[in-house]
């Protein structure tokens, strides 16, 4: 596993672009240690915003606040043991959090459950009763990865922080819709509310968060309580979330107050044309596919993701990889920008097809500069991606050369 | 899996005996549901202690404070996802933990290696370079259990809270030790060293933190400088402890200075006359066992640990099993104290070996009064104990009877 490699290209280009890491470093060839440093250095990020209130237990350190409603997990703050901390844990709300008041008494909290051949709400109590399923399973916003797309894109540009993986406890939906007959005949879609507040003036549809997914992802969907042990925090959707393995973080509606098995999928924005895969330039619209199913993906955390900056000699490199909706096979890295790969190792435990795997491979490496990418393939054998089809939202970046981290060793 | 059953044995001693649940209630037979409730409550506990400043950052509900340096998980506040979240997690330390400045460069802290071929010192930044595992453990108080002995040990009165299932990171001992040439010829023994401050005018050995292990215990032993993807807190034993998996919380040395392969154990007296199996009313001394290796072990969350008092009808009965060194093959449940046994459910990813499991049976409970107990089997075969040898300690309870909880269905 131990191999001496030779720099990938050591010219200034990689120096200079790419997003993760840009150096402002002249010619490396004869460069020293101390310069390399100030360089690095040089890259001063804008100054911090504090963590806003309701995510106020939230590690600073670890995180990178874009907006009252979008915090990312730092790309060298990823541990290595394989669940991402709540208090890590990225955020993205489409509209801000309900009132406290609704975590004041969780198990009172009611979702109405209809679709089915015998419609009824429950409350939460009653759910915790019915059944129980855990399930590990990497939360990731459908825009994770739009700040690495070779072309700008709207909305937050997220790096690879807006993902993280977390273990749910909670009740089957298969068995709550069993409890109620089954699904009521023809549907086509699980279709989730948000319990959020609709801001008064507003066209309720415009603005709410209603996701549909296909029926079939009823099949390992939760309603879950619990989140890393501990009850689902309410800036993570407690008391009571809609868990869909597989999906992008969207369709896992929070304060999930109605699940309903229809027909067609939601008039709501956030669906008809909000999170669609629409060629770049053009709106989203029905006829686009709507960002579901995760793919194969990876990336590499460490060394040094922000400084860019390697000293000489042995190096571990380490990362994450999953499937999306498969389990995987095997990671691959790579540290000559793709022109060739080895076989990484998974270390730790294996939390199951949704969950992600920790990597490593152990490097020694020269000085000079080097492009180190990692690639998921998955049980399937499909490949995560070289490049990811770029599109209006800036969803689904899966790209291995986007993800690439530029890494100078001296 | 589902059973409409009959109470155990409806009389009123197990309602008036019996460690974890005792309700101060007259005969049940023709009791109110209202009554219940009340005597129940009645079983006002004092006035909870505040946390303290050093662990201010755990989450005070699910914490029974005994002391500053003694903190339990409330039985009711274990989850369901596998993991338990650091806010959760017990404490218990020999010792005061260091000043924080001991965490404020995390890199710098060093550890010297001693009885291999080649003795040197390693800072935590050169360590993560040399290997990385992740392994998911049940870490355990030597002394969990403590409160359930049927006769009173000295120390703290643990119910089931002092153990939580964690994931640490860090770099294998096997590959420091192969760096290093391997283990010096003869030795026999793998002894930790805390760093702690030694309080003024005390004999170190009379209060160091040094214990020893069988040499074998090294195969899965771990340098870790992270848990459950955090650096380790400073509480928790940051920034690098010892993780020996499946041996008792008093062995994985918490700001490991020292690790030493050794001819013999330690002169310290927490390992020469503490942390031994003595007979009830004997002193410790290296004749008797040491608290070393873990036994298979469950217990029961859910329902109603701390009330006791449980609605007829579906009642989903939840706990936690773990096999010490081994594997678990299968978990049972009994409603009727013992008399018979149900095969109970495993739920949640399999998180190895040195990890719990989660269990989970569905009963239908008529109204009564029950004994629920389970018991664990290890793939070996070895099975839970019913009674556990008792020890002036009071180390090691393992009894599926000591554990069991009395409930009443209304």
């Amino acid at each position: 596993m131990t191999k001496q490699l030779k720099p990938s290209n050591p010219s200034r280009r990689h120096l200079l672009t790419g997003g993760a890491v840009a150096l402002a470093a002249g010619g490396m060839a004869g460069i020293s240690k101390s310069a390399l440093a100030q360089a690095a250095a040089s890259v001063v990020p804008a100054a911090a915003k504090p963590l806003p209130a309701y995510v106020a237990w939230k590690d600073p350190t670890a995180m990178i606040v874009h907006t009252s409603s979008t915090l990312e997990t730092k790309r060298s703050a990823f541990g290595t043991s394989v669940i991402t901390p709540a208090e890590q844990l990225y955020i993205r709300n489409n509209l801000p959090a309900p009132d406290a008041s609704i975590i004041a008494d969780r198990d009172a909290w009611e979702v109405q459950i209809e679709g089915v051949k015998n419609p009824r709400n429950f409350n939460l109590k009653q759910l915790k009763g019915m059944g129980l399923e855990t399930t590990a399973m990497v939360l990731q916003c459908s825009g994770n990865g739009r700040g690495l797309f070779p072309t700008k894109a709207s909305g937050t540009a997220w790096a690879v922080g807006a993902a993280g993986c977390v273990v749910w406890s909670g009740v089957p939906v298969r068995d709550v819709v069993a409890a109620l007959g089954g699904v009521a005949d023809g549907m086509v879609y699980m279709t989730g509310t948000g319990g959020e507040k609709i801001p008064e003036g507003l066209d309720p549809k415009s603005v709410m968060v209603e996701r549909s997914v296909p029926l079939k992802a009823m099949g390992d969907a939760l309603l879950a309580w619990e989140m890393n042990g501990a009850p689902i925090p309410l800036a993570h959707g407690g008391p009571l979330r809609l868990i869909v393995p597989g999906y992008a973080g969207v369709n896992n509606v929070k304060y999930i107050k109605r699940l309903a098995f229809t027909l067609a999928q939601t008039e709501a924005a956030i669906q008809k044309t909000g999170y669609r895969l629409s060629p770049p330039g053009q709106k989203g619209d029905p006829s686009h596919p709507a960002v579901w199913e995760m793919a194969a993906k990876s990336w590499i955390n460490s060394p040094a993701p922000d400084a860019g900056v390697v000293p000489a000699g042995m190096s571990l490199i380490k990362g994450v990889a999953f499937g999306g909706m498969q389990a995987l096979k095997a990671v691959e890295v790579s540290i000559d920008g793709g022109a060739s790969w080895l076989a990484a190792k998974f270390v730790g435990p294996d939390l199951g097809r949704y969950a992600w795997r920790q990597f490593v491979l152990s490097v020694k490496l020269a000085p000079g500069n080097y492009t180190i990418a990692s690639r998921a393939i998955d049980v399937l054998g499909n490949l995560q991606s070289e490049v990811s089809m770029e599109n209006t939202g800036g969803y689904n970046n899966t790209s291995w050369r986007d993800h690439a981290l530029k890494i100078s060793v001296v």
